[in-house]
């Protein structure tokens, strides 16, 4: 057997994942079988089974590996002087995860919210998979918890500020913009950064509601 | 055939809803049988489909009560003077829903956020109840509009500010506190709130951002 270098490894792995997403994303990953993620990535069963032991441990990998990507982005961003702001971070969250998994359908419409509202019902039924979205989520929440102290640092949010519950807030805004996605389409990033915004300038009709 | 009071037909609806919420919540909307709804609600095939032709009709009249016991909320929400803010409708949006949909797993956690996942997965697959949930989207979006409306009348939000762009985002905080609810178990109201107060009281790091 000839010596395969780390690239290529990598480079097939990549090529398993990105077909993975598109069938599971294009058909529901109940609709999917490992024959057709052989067939749409073109290897045989010995080279993809050589990665993945099946549907499971694939999803799981999309899941973790998209949450690692947000994780990335969320640090890099939170060494910004000064800290991007919400308005800004929620639709790069989304524009990072885009980048990372391009895939669409033939109506041009972007398939990873599909995919993410899929893996969250596969989950309910999944301890496996509930056990990799746990440590990615508290992974996130850990990352989304130092942008809202960095915010802090700047003076940009009051220091008695809740600095997890707002971490939870963030998460839940770029998850439910997900979820509008994969049921009614695309949304531009402009309303993406116009909502977060208005939000953020809201005030507070009552000091003790 | 004895004569039939509204009231009667409006409690056997109710009974099968409640039970069919149940039973897909607890077991995925594809592992629940219509035999399984009947066996839950203890009631005869022949009164059950008297309702409903089958899942599908079961999953949209849930899923379209849930929509508009929000609007419902918002539109009352809506005459109060002061209106009331995000970080007090967000938290009592989950709470309506919960006071509508209260069935627990054995374990105490609340069924309805999986159901709501669930949902959304279903209706990728079936265009009839993207439909449902498409309208009660849009019936839900004006609401909260009226919301971001009210909040610039009493002058809490700026006047240039996107209020459809503000509702999108208003309702993807519910969406998404309730998938990390699926996912990962109850939040308390309080951290809903506190979560929502954070990001209301974030200030942008720069104008031109």
């Amino acid at each position: 057997m000839a010596r395969v270098s780390q690239e290529h490894l990598d480079a097939r792995r990549r090529q398993i994942l990105d077909g993975a997403a598109v069938c599971f994303a294009r058909n529901g990953f109940h609709a999917t079988s490992m024959q057709d993620v052989l067939k749409a990535v073109d290897l045989s069963a010995g080279a993809v089974y050589r990665y993945f032991s099946g549907k499971e441990e694939l999803i799981a990998a999309i899941a973790a590996e998209v949450l690692e990507t947000v994780r990335d982005t969320l640090e890099k961003s939170a060494r910004e002087n000064p800290p991007p702001t919400p308005e800004v971070l929620v639709p790069r969250a989304l524009a990072q995860m885009r980048e990372l998994r391009p895939a669409t359908l033939e109506t041009g419409e972007w398939l990873f919210p599909r995919l993410m509202i899929q893996v969250w019902t596969e989950s309910t039924r999944s301890p496996a998979l509930t056990a990799v979205l746990a440590e990615g989520y508290a992974m996130i929440r850990e990352a989304w918890g130092g942008m809202a102290r960095s915010y802090q640092d700047a003076g940009l949010l009051p220091e008695d500020a809740d600095v997890d519950a707002m971490a939870r807030a963030m998460i839940a805004l770029v998850q439910g913009f997900a979820a509008q996605m994969a049921l009614f389409g695309d949304i531009p990033p402009q309303a993406l950064a116009d909502g977060t915004r208005a939000l953020m300038s809201t005030r507070r009709a009552a000091d003790g509601a």
